[in-house]
């Protein structure tokens, strides 16, 4: 241990912070990149012009483009909490929290809170074929959110708002598939009508299952500027 | 009208015939790659080396990387038409058909007609956000995939065979969403069990728009090898 005065320890901790913050302000680069490019154009320098910073910063910030990539999912995943699992956790837990959380996925999808729309759809074609670490975390990503959803409904049941029979996991499922494909059709065409497609689906799915029409039908009349 | 000698014209028609084999070879090759690697990567010094043919055939049949690329797109458009729409004519008009295009689907995805998984899936999220005729090119055969269904399912709501309230569209979007997700979740994973989560998901929408349930439920029932 060797002891080191008070000034060389803020300097060190000084480094390290705007260390971290251009860390950040580069992943956030990285992760829009991502969305319209896929993973697999991130290069270090495409990354280096679309965030100003210099190639060497980038390089001795990441090391590999596999580090990079690894890293900007991480970012994407954190965004997508603050967007979507963190402002739905004002609900109670149950059918409110569903609908919430529903709600929320479409304004992240219409809102281009990624410029390319969902990150994880963006990024999945692209990688679904090819093995490896970063395809993995794309994955891992992809079921973190599905059991999310699954341990929701779970929930709704359990309270008896939906159906005893309703199998939560299949039910994730459908939800899920609407949801992408609302983002999917209204990226390729640019227009909105594709959430009012899915947010009718969602509610009659909601209602088949059990669930109170008051409490799930508001979730149908959102206008999402089509 | 320059006379040419029945010899001439014979060798002329040869030669066209053995660009027209060629052509259709790379296209194929073409088609199986991109629904991997997306159809940006389709360079044509990689598709030379996947096609085993050489650089300059390549680019002599196709001039361009956007000409072969709106190519590739046609002959999948050719590939699709040929393992789900026409399979399913031998259904008459009406659900048998819309039953029998939906288990031809899962088929084509759960068999990988194309190695990647839906060609239109893989390549759709690569180029979504970019503008062009390429981009056109994917949309275009998303929409008439889309119109397709649609018009199938008109004809099921025409024969009484579906509640006349079924708005034919809003059903088309979730069958798409249903099959396309099984397909993006089977890619990613490797296993073949959303294919019954979307069998369950499509017949229990079908039964729910009145279709009698002994016509559907074979779809269900039918075992992709989880």
């Amino acid at each position: 241990m060797t002891p080191i005065s008070q000034d060389v320890a803020q300097l060190i901790d000084g480094r390290r912070l705007r260390g971290d913050a251009s860390r950040r302000v580069v992943l956030e680069s990285a992760a829009d990149l991502a969305s319209v490019e896929g993973l697999d154009g991130l290069s270090i320098g495409r990354l280096a012009a679309a965030a100003r910073v210099s190639k060497s910063n980038v390089a001795t910030l990441f090391g590999s483009k596999e580090r990079l990539q690894l890293a900007t999912i991480d970012a994407a995943v954190q965004r997508f909490r603050e967007t979507v699992l963190i402002p739905a956790r004002v609900e109670p837990r149950g059918i409110r929290r569903i609908v919430a959380l529903l709600d929320a996925w479409i304004a992240y999808s219409r809102d281009r809170v990624f410029p390319g729309g969902c990150f994880f759809a963006a990024v999945a074609a692209d990688l679904d074929a090819k093995p490896g670490p970063v395809h993995d975390a794309v994955a891992r990503a992809y079921d973190d959110w599905d059991s999310y959803v699954t341990v929701a409904v779970g929930y709704a049941i359990d309270q008896g708002e939906l159906v005893p029979e309703t199998d939560a996991a299949q039910l994730a499922f459908e939800f899920m598939a609407l949801l992408d494909a609302s983002n999917t059709r209204s990226v390729m065409t640019g227009s909105k009508e594709p959430y009012g497609l899915a947010r009718r689906a969602l509610v009659s799915r909601l209602i088949a299952a059990g669930a109170d029409p008051a409490v799930v039908r508001p979730l149908a009349e959102v206008d999402d500027g089509a």
